[in-house]
């Protein structure tokens, strides 16, 4: 049995694992650059659901959901057809109504060297109209609760 | 100036003119297989438009909108990065409550020869319950209007 | 831990789970008509690796790949976001130069009912040039295998 | 006939329009946020080519290829499917082996309010090996020729 991909919270930091496959590359024979911000959202999702706040608790519970207000991306090498990647996601910055994170695109090999690296701000609105809105308190406490596990100087590990 | 890409009504089938990006090749070098089917509905969708029937009228006047329940995809040669492609789209079968369309992905040169081609059955369904509904008759006009004009033996031409 | 998605061969057929997220739906708040397309394709990717008979492979030693060459895709139902679904891919017909699979899109509940099912014929071409070439025999005895594991009745269930 | 989208260079800066498709858009109802970075490509590649600086030149004539090593995006409004957009692409920096660009994604209406305002840097590379290159003197100089053209101010304008 193949359990690949799968996703994992360990050491305040979450772990997502991914392929990649022809729908994720170009002519350029690698991964499309724009392809990373689709696997970053597949973790951060996978990462909320782990931390026990989905987001169709967040929509039907709350009417709130988060929307990506800035993203910055570095491209520092290239991912291939068939690699095994993870995104690793940690939370920077955890404010009233808005979260930082920073994910860590890196191949699943051990030296786990970065190939991409994301820092994604996030806004908490509220559906009907499109407003902010303060994150209800267990999230926020389950997002602070998984940055003061992470381990000092995870983050920028290159 | 650059008028590409473009579309236009001509001879009764609609010809959409678009450019291949990067965003729509894979590591093969070619043409990513699904990348067809977002061809031929932005065809469609203008095809729609230049009818005189847009789906933002159907959807707010009268609550119908399309759905795809069938494709079938033929794929008979390989589109590069840069290739100007057009997709030539013809009604081939208006029903009470459905259409088939014939859509064929040809690169803008001479011969046209067909790259890729397309049977696509669209059911029209109401918003509210997704129910099948039956288009309504100035639609129907205009879709048959263009069955009329179109070129004996154009579909199918390789 | 959460394992979700993940791969296993059993009783003939290859099944692939993953689940949905916002890059795959649309404005219509249902996954995307050309993104079944993508789903089918990780699972073959994912079926053909589980076989023994990885797509490196493929290239890398023999100089062969799988091109698709005809799509027929039935769309029976709807997926919506957060959705656990499973591809369950059969080889249906395994020829000298060719393999056609029946893929079914299940959501992961005990009634497995069919949203989407897709024939696909794949030809086997050499990289070099692009022309047909024959399976090699340990990959059509493989796929064969397969088919013989199959539950009599299995394809097409709804 | 309807000529939309296009491209154009005027007054320093490229124009590229272009209409958002179901495929553009997420489950949220508004166009997904990597569906900016394919609109900006596009942009890229048409500003270039109109530049007279087309990639297909770049790699067969010079074996070089630009390679997005940084993007910053901000979101400060949502487009919707059926949206005419434009995309205004203005060099901001041009380096001996890389290119900075802003991007904007606006509405194709009077106000030109920007919804989307991506900060791009491009890196010269060759393709053999993947090490930075020089830009070719002829491009540099259209992309000098264009940064002298811009209005002042004109970047940023919201």
């Amino acid at each position: 049995m193949n359990l690949h991909p799968r996703a994992a919270l360990r050491n305040g930091a979450h772990h997502y694992s991914l392929r990649v496959y022809y729908e994720d590359t170009d002519a350029a024979g690698v991964v499309y650059h724009a392809s990373y911000l689709r696997f970053a959202e597949r973790a951060r999702t996978e990462a909320l659901r782990d931390l026990g706040v989905p987001h169709q608790e967040m929509a039907l519970q709350h009417g709130l959901m988060f929307m990506v207000r800035r993203i910055k991306v570095d491209y520092l090498g290239s991912a291939l057809l068939d690699d095994s990647l993870c995104v690793i996601t940690m939370p920077s910055t955890i404010r009233a109504a808005s979260v930082e994170l920073n994910q860590r695109v890196v191949r699943n090999t051990a030296s786990e060297r970065t190939l991409v690296e994301l820092d994604i701000w996030l806004a908490c609105i509220r559906l009907a109209g499109q407003r902010p809105a303060r994150l209800p308190a267990r999230w926020r406490d389950a997002l602070n609760d998984m940055v003061q596990h992470a381990p000092a100087g995870a983050r920028g590990k290159r």
